[in-house]
This record gives C-alpha cells, structure tokens and sequence, in this order.
C-alpha cells in the first residue's frame, strides 16, 4: 500500500490506523512540502514506528509507487487529486481516494459546486465509499470515492427514514466539527488564537458537502431531495456532530422508529444505535470508527431531531477508508479498527 | 445597591461590571456557601477592588441588606430566589432577579416547566426584563424578571419577523453555548475532562428557556409561537451562538429585511446588525453588553437563516441586568457597558 | 482479570487497553458510585463492547473477584484501596494497586506525606512497578505499586545522570499535567469554566509524589536525594510535561550524555529518546504508552535541562499496569500496547 | 494618537484599551497586510465602536501620522519597527516602541540575539519601560521600549530579591505562555489543531526575552546576572505564568521577605501581592494591567519559589505601553486601565 499526502491530518491518521493492521506493509508516503524528510521528522509520534522517507510526487514517483503498491490512499487536496488518481488508474492500481474529486456522479454537479472536473469520464466507474450504502459495489471497485467527513454523519443519520418515504420537505442539518476537519493548513483563521474560545457558524447553505449528500439521499429516496446544510466550527480538535431537525409525513407509531434504524443497520459493525431518545456526544466516539446515532420524536412541536456523532478523521476519513479496503480484499471489516474510543 | 448569590458566575460579573459603574456604590453581598469570607477569597481578581465580606441569606440578612440598598439584584438559583424576591419586595425595594422564577406571565406555563409556583400573585407586576421590547415598562417597574441568556439571543433575533407576522411553522434554534452558562457548580458533567475536547446536545425540546421564548415571540407576532429549542455545550467559558432556521411566508424581496431588521432596531445601543449576509462569532462580543445579529435568505431551500451571538453573562446575564438597572434610574442605558470586547 | 475503581480515569483506561489485549478476559468490573450499572452505560465508548455489570465492592465482592480472577488492577481512592488490596493478597491473588498505597518503602514516609498507614507489614512485599527499573522483581511479585504519573515522567528523565553520580544539589522538577491527572470529581475547582484559559502551579514543594520520586532516585544514586517538585495544572485533557533543571557535577563531554542516556535504556520498548537536543511535547505520546525524553545542556549557564513528556492515564497509570502485568505473566512487555498515539 | 500595526493582538488590545481613555483620541491605524479595509472589518468587535481606515506604512504615511499624531504606539513586528520608529523621532514625536527593537542598551546584546541593530545611537535614549523601574526617565522620555511579555513577570517577581542582593547562583525562570504571545500569524505550528491538548517547551535558554531579563535584573544588582529562561506554550489564549526557583545566600526570617516585596512595590497601582504564600493564576489578570506576585520559602529543599502571573497581551503589552503613555503625559498612571479581569 502507499499513502499520497501522507502528512496531512488524514494521512497520519491513516499511517496510525495501517500501523495496526495485519494485512498491509506501507511502501511508500508522499509529501509535497515534507519530501526528502522522514515521516516520523514531521510527526514524532512515529518515530521508531514508521520512519518511511517521504517523496515528492512528481510522475516518476507516480511509477516507483505504482510498482510498490497495488492500493494507494490519496489524501490529497480537492482538484490535485484528480491528477494522481488518474495516474494511478491508468497503471492498473486499485484507488481510494480521499479527497471530493470522485464523490459526486453528475459532472455538472462538480462543475458547480467545484471546478471543471479534469476527468469526468472517471466519474462513471468510481463508487461513493459510504460503506454501509455501497458494500457490494466497493468490494468490486478500482476507484473508491471515500465520502466526506460532513456527509458521513448526515447520510448515516437520514439514510432510513429516506429509505422508507418518510420526509416532508427540507432536512436541516446544523452540524458541528473540530477543527482538524479544516487540515493542516497555515492560516490566521485557524491559528489557536482565533478558534479558541470562539464558535462561528461558516459557508452556511453554500458548503461544497450539500451536493454529496443530496446525491446519496436523493439515491436512497428515489426522488431529489434538498437540504439545508448549516456547517459550524467548534473549538476542539476531533469529532462532528450533526443535529438533525425532520418533519415527517406523519407522526410515528410508538417503537416503529426503533425499529426501523435497527433494521437498517442490523450486523453494521461501526453504526451504533443509542436506545431510548439517548443522544450521542463526540467523545464517545473520539479515535474509534464508530458512528453513533440517537433520535427523539418531539410531539409538541411534531419534529424528528436526529443526532449523529463521528471522528471526522476516522469514520470520516481515514478509518473509513481503511474499512472500504478491507471490503476491496476480503477481509474482516473491522480489521485494524477494533481499537476504543480515547475517553476522556 | 446589593447582590444576592454574589460568587456564581452571574454574581461575579454584576461586580465586575457595578466596579466601573459611577452610579453604584454596592453595599452588600451575600453568599451561602462562602458566607463569612470576602469576596476577594474567593475571587482573587477582585483583590484590592471588592473586598466587601459575604453574608448568607438569612432573613435578617434581608433586612440589614433592604436597610443599605434600594435596588437589590438576585442571582440565586431558580425555585429559591422567589422567597428572597418577595421579601425584599415586601419591604418596598426594587428588585432585578436574573433567575427564572418571574419570566413566564402565566403560573401554569411556571408549573409545567419547572414546579409549583410559590408567589403567583407576583407574576402579575413582573416585567420581562429583555430591554428592547419592554424598556418603557421597565422604567417603572418594581421586580424586573432578567431573561435567560438563551432566550435572549433567540428572541432578539427573530423578534422583527414574528413582528411583521412573516414566519411560517415552527422555528427552529439550534443553540450552542459555552460552559458558564450552566453556572458554578461542582458536577462531574461540568468538569473540564468531561467537557473539553468535546460537543453533546441537551435537553433537546425540553429545556427550559423554551417557554420564555415561546411567551416573547407569542406576545410580538399577537398569536400561538412553537418553536423547537435544542442547546448544545460549547468546550469554551463564554458565549452563546444561535443559528436559527426560518420559513417564510413568501420569499422576501431584495434588501427587504435588511430593512426590516434595520427599522426594529434603530437607536438600539446593544443589537449589532452585520450587513452583506455576514454571521457574528462568539468572540466578536465576549465581555461585552452586544447581542450581534446576521441573517442570509437561502434560494436554494427557501430557508432563512438568522444567527445571533452575545457573551451569556453580559448581554445573556449581568450586562442585562445592569442595562435594566440604568433603565429604571434614568440613567445613560450604556453606563457601565462601554467596555470593549476582549479580543482573542 | 478484575478492575476496582472501573469508573475513574485510570479504570476505564484499564478497559480501554485490556479490550484489545488477547490474553485477558475481564471477569469483574466494581464501582461504588455506579453499582448495579452496566459500565457502558457509565461510558457509551464501550457499548457492545464491555458491557458488564459494575459491583459495589463489599467483602463478599471481595470474594466472588477472587474468585473469578487471578490477577486484579486496583483503580481505587488513596487509603481505601489498602483494604481491597489485603483482603486480595490474603485470597492469594496477584495484584497491580495504581494507588499511592503501597509505593513508599517505608511507613513512616507514608505517614509524612499521607496518614498513618493501615498494614505497614505489607510495604516489605510490594514492588515498585516502574517497569525500567524493577523488572526483574516485578515478574515474581505478587504486588506491585503502580507508580504516580507525576513521578514516571520525572524517574524516567534523571534516572541515568543519578546512577552515574553526576548530579549536583537539588533539581528542580516543574511539571505540568493535564486536568485527568486529578481523577473524576465532582469539584467546582476542577470544573470546565475554572480550569479552561487558565494556567497555575499547585502544592509546590508540598506535593505527595516528592517522596516517590526521592526514594526512587536515592536508591539508584546509592544517597539521599532531594527535589524541588512542583506540578502546575494545564487546560487539557491528558499529558505531562516534565522540565528538570540539574546542575553536573562537571560540564559534560562532548555525546557524553547521549551515550549514557542510549546505554541506560537500551532496549527498553517504551523510552523513546529523542536526538540532538529535541523535547518532546505531550501529543507525540497521547493515548500511547511512550515516555519520550529529550535534554540539552546549556553552556551558558552550566545547566542540564532535561524534559520528559508522557500520557498520564497510559505509562502514567493504566499502561505501565498492563506492562507490568505482561512482565508478570510473562507475555511480551508490549502485548495490548502497541497502539500509535492519536495526534492530532 | 496613532497605533502602528493595528491588526495585530498588541494592536488590537491597544485600541481596546484606548476607546476607554478620555485622554485620547485615535487619529490613525495602519497595517501592511489590510490596508485600505478598516479596522471593524479585521475585527467586527470595533464595529460602530471604532473604524478608522487602515493606512499602509509607506514613507509618506509616516509623514501623515506625524502630522496628525504626537505620541505614537508602533506595534510593529522586531527589526521592522526601528525604520518607523526613527522616522517617527525625527520628526519630533514620541514613541512606544512594542517591539524588541529598542530594549537592549549594549548594541553588542542586539547583534548577538537578534540581527545587526540598524540605528544602534538611538539605543542611548531609549528608556526601557517597565514602569514600576523606571517611571521617572519614562516621565521625560521621547522613546519608551516598552518591555516584552515574559520580561515583565520575570522582572517584577525578581527585583527585590536582587536589589537586596540575596540570590545565590543563577535563577531558574519556568515560564509559561498563552498562545497569543506567539502574535496573529499564518503558521502550522500555531493552528488550533497542533497546540490545542498539547504542551511543550521551546526555546529552552536561547529564547531572545533573556538578554531583557538579564539586563535589568543587572541594573538593579549593580551587577552581572545570569538566568535560565525557559518558556512554554500553554493551550490558551491569554496568560503568562513564571515559576521561578531561587537560591538565596541565607534562609530568610519569618516575615522577611513579605516586608520586602512590600516595600519595595509599596504605591504601586499594578502590582497585587498576595499574602500568605499563596500563589496568583493566570485567570486572575485576564484583561486587566495587574502583575499578580506570590512566593513561598520551602525549608526542605531551601528554595525560594516565586510565581508571577500577567496578562500578555495587557500588562506584558498594550497596558503598560498606556501606563507609559500616561507616565509622559503626567496622567492618573491608571486612566483607562481600571478593568477588573475577565472572570471566568
């Protein structure tokens, strides 16, 4: 296996996470900023544990990985990563691919939410990495579309009441993330000084995660759906949570949406059903790939509020994509992710 | 002046702001738990500034202190301010309380939120302190109820819509507000290992401030106001922010409710409108009196979105009750308020 | 396997490490606070994955552990886990006692820096679990006293320069630990609003794990020593900083120090030191069971400065309990341990 | 008046300092980087409060500032500030230089821890301006260096000791820092995610505070001192703590050195000294110009322990350069600095 933009917080995260797991040896690790620098100079952390050299990735070093891995992770930045991904496709290496480049279907989409899309004709072929929606196609993919860390959390949380026809009009989704979910980026906005003690709402209705989960709802519904997708920055370092807030055709039968979550995600190893109207908190879930969700029915004011918890770097990233390369070889789902969550 | 349960959090910033107040000279406070003590024991920061000893609340208490002070602010806890309101009251003082037991006009609304009212007769000659759409009943009242640091934000913010009848539905406010908020207290929930690092809702439908708000708005739109209240807790000390997500009647025409918001608030020393679709940030009015408002009309789902943010003991608390203070004296509505925020 | 005291930090860091430990399984879990509970109610982190009933732990607890276990970590109070731990060794059990209890040779220490000890014969038996310098006696134990976090980090750091007798005078140990160094307590000094965006230092020279460190390093160094240990409180969740100050006998060689520091801890899986004067920080060893250790000398002022960085739950308490168990049973001294850290 | 580098923390705190000051009226702000927007756009807290256009510093900008300005307040970044600042002079102004570019009097000093000094014969009229040293020079002075951040808690916690003459050998000086100290800069290092639930040590004896220290502790021994100087970076925002360990040549008497150190700051409007060996926390002084002071004598190890605890961006910056400022202008030392702290 090889990592590309290994230095980024979802490529450690994904050395973290491969560094425990039976089945691979990591071949190689890219860095633009960092080459020529060991992994372990920039996170010492690893130090003794992986000190892999980190490359630049020029196109020869595409052909040196090419010939050392049969899966690569690209945890690239959007509209970079398209690039690699093709690279790689074209030497006949089995992709998942981390950034937004592969997630949406519909060109047009990506041309309007993003850029002109460099390789549209891809788009056909990759499968959106959600792995509880997409088992069957991943197993079989060459190009995995590893989902957002924003719409993990939502799609998780809606998936069965779409499923069932259950949703008047439009969903809002005010979720909260940390702040690692911006990466490891240089810039005042996310210098400790700014974000600290403070709580903002940002890219309110415009966030570039709505297209995504419109798609994979509106997939599960069988008709278009739209939602009102409100992203806000909390001042802690790991973990989303989305508030969901549901109208429904009609009021629920006593137990029926109990029922209905666990048989939707009956023998999913990392969806956890909170029982009782119990609603998850981030920290139950820090490090761990697990997605919590919890529900209440509100009668007085006949709305469904959804809440779901994730590790943005974990089930929304790096674990995520790991759990999607042991659906591409076979292996046991969980593997290299049995590990608890880090409480407190 | 005197402040009752003067080292909770509302209590200790009442001193703060009353120290720079040139009105005010204070001449008592109380406390149960540190009765004996200076104030300046328990809050080091006051060394040298307010060093006044802390009496416990006895009733004889409330005559010594009814003997010094003419306006008495209480910052007791809810269910126990309401004996030493009306005592103080009973001996012809006037009374700013900042805990809930004078907010809703009707008992029955008190008794199905919190539990039996023990002075409803007093409900009647209680003003809901939230100076903006009271200042005049204010200016002569005997017991102003200080509203609460949520419904505060909640209210100023949707208060022109409801006003103009614009609204469709329920409203929901999703509310996220720092630690202080839930007041000094020694509970394994509030410790800093259990709330840092991470995001929880609570009280989803059911908290509180609900009936506050519902009251407010109702009397503002002259109908029946349901609104979906879910707080959330923020791993910082101060703030709250709430987004809030409004259907309309009928989309509004350009620049409408920028002048809508613009008229409601003309004169307002302490309601902060950001123009161009901008949202406030918590730290933007930490320590400071404001209550800063944004909103931003979404084609896409047809959805309003207004965000509020105030620091939950100024604007939310102590700022609050010190604007109401210079209301009822006739005194400038921004003595003692002029600080500037502290940021970062 | 059994864990007292399941509910604090350190136990439910004990689950989090022995859930994924392949030669234990955890017959008994006890709590007093939450009896009758199951622990993943206590901590959502282990639901569906430990989900066992939490005991009160009366004297026939006593016996029904003993029963079903025949190694038990103790996670209990100061001064109360010296009862648990008789009635265990009594029973003919091993035991890890991650209380202060057992770690000062002599009583008439404990009585200095705690009060009088309740079984003073049984001081004689139990080890000193600092895995690095005790092992060998570790294995045979049958109790062993899991060191203080605090003194871990400041041992581990000065070890080598006392057993080669170049110290000179006292050093100074300023450490600095995270708010889970304190344990799970009600307590308004340890709540979220008091201890966030605030710094200080507390029981300075008075601290009670002075005594541990001076026996530790008096019986390396062959003399009497003395330290200056004072801890301060970091807003954060885990970790300790530990900066000494020593002052050399004489300036040191040129490698000198790095050759000592390598021959000391040759081989040893969890030092990790770092090069050419590098310190580590807390987050290189977050949720691992790492001691990372750094120094540089200072010509200027004739000064060693030596830092150490651990997590305080880990190799400051639940790890280096699970190491010494393995070294015990003897397993590999990393069985269970080989968890990368989570940064960020 | 004007402030030079408005949009930094110094900047900003400036002018949150100066909107209160009745003696002041802001006549210009400027910025490099957000010239040409105003200063409420940078930080919507100013809105309506205060929204001076930013000027770049071109050379003719200085001429406008000069004609407009009598004192100026350059808070200009190190090496940058002494090109401004001799502009400014010559055109017959009064400076409060905040940066490092004019503390040090031996231009040897300069050269050696920073770079070449560019105008080293102005460094002779230079007043260092740690008020409570050298208030009357300040009164008289044209150019105050106002002193850096760690300097001023160090300083004030040592003098006495050293104007006795009672230390022995070289001090320890243990300090630790909010992260604003750091300034308002694009950097991996100073983002959220890498120093939030992190601390670390940096700079260990060469950081470029020292040289400060050394110098006026010298001055005020009348002889050559030397420290180590440690500093840390504490995860938040505001605060500096320095816990300094002291050799004193003889075990001081009961009483002795609380006698000294209040003599010594006897009058002193900014310096709080807390009795009874207690120590001050960082919270104590957010947003407020005092420099707490606490010690304690440990008979054990015979070590004198003093912990100072000041506001950095306050007393260690923009408060004691508007002390200065008032110093010159013969004003109440503390117009405009009468703020309690922020608590909590």
């Amino acid at each position: 296996m090889a990592v590309l933009g290994a230095t980024g917080y979802a490529g450690v995260e994904l050395l973290r996470i491969l560094g425990r797991h039976p089945g691979v040896k990591l071949a190689a690790v890219t860095s633009q900023q960092y080459a020529g620098k060991r992994i372990s100079d920039v996170y010492p952390s690893l130090l003794g544990k992986c000190d892999l050299a980190l490359e630049a990735l020029a196109l020869d070093a595409i052909d040196k990985i090419a010939a050392k891995a049969e899966l690569v992770f690209a945890a690239l930045p959007h509209e970079t990563s398209v690039d690699a991904v093709a690279a790689l496709l074209n030497r006949k290496k089995r992709v998942i691919d981390l950034s937004a480049d592969f997630r949406l279907h519909d060109p047009r989409d990506y041309d309007r939410w993003y850029r002109g899309h460099k390789a549209p004709e891809l788009l056909r072929d990759a499968v959106y990495g959600l792995t509880e929606l997409h088992r069957k196609a991943i197993a079989k993919a060459n190009l995995v579309a590893n989902p957002g860390c924003y719409p993990t959390g939502a799609i998780l949380g809606l998936a069965p009441l779409f499923a069932e026809k259950l949703v008047r009009g439009t969903v809002v989704i005010d979720a909260k993330s940390g702040a690692t979910g911006a990466g490891r980026a240089a810039s005042v906005d996310l210098s400790f000084s700014e974000v600290n003690e403070n709580f903002k709402a940002y890219n309110v209705g415009v966030h570039r995660h709505t297209p995504e989960i419109e798609q994979e709802l509106g997939e599960v519904a069988g008709a278009r759906v739209t939602v009102m997708f409100a992203p806000h920055l909390v001042p802690m370092n790991r973990g989303i949570l989305s508030t969901m807030y549901v109208e429904l055709k009609k009021a629920p039968a006593e137990g029926a949406l109990e029922k209905l979550y666990q048989d939707f995600y009956r023998g999913e190893p990392f969806v956890r059903l909170l029982a009782g109207g119990a609603f998850p908190q981030t920290r139950d879930v820090r490090g761990s790939n697990d997605c919590a969700v919890g529900f209440r029915y509100d009668r007085r004011t006949a709305r469904l509020v959804v809440v779901t918890a994730l590790d943005n770097l974990v089930k929304g990233a790096a674990g995520q994509a790991v759990e999607n390369m042991n659906v591409m070889y076979g292996w046991p789902e969980d593997e290299g992710l049995r590990g608890l969550a880090l409480v407190p």
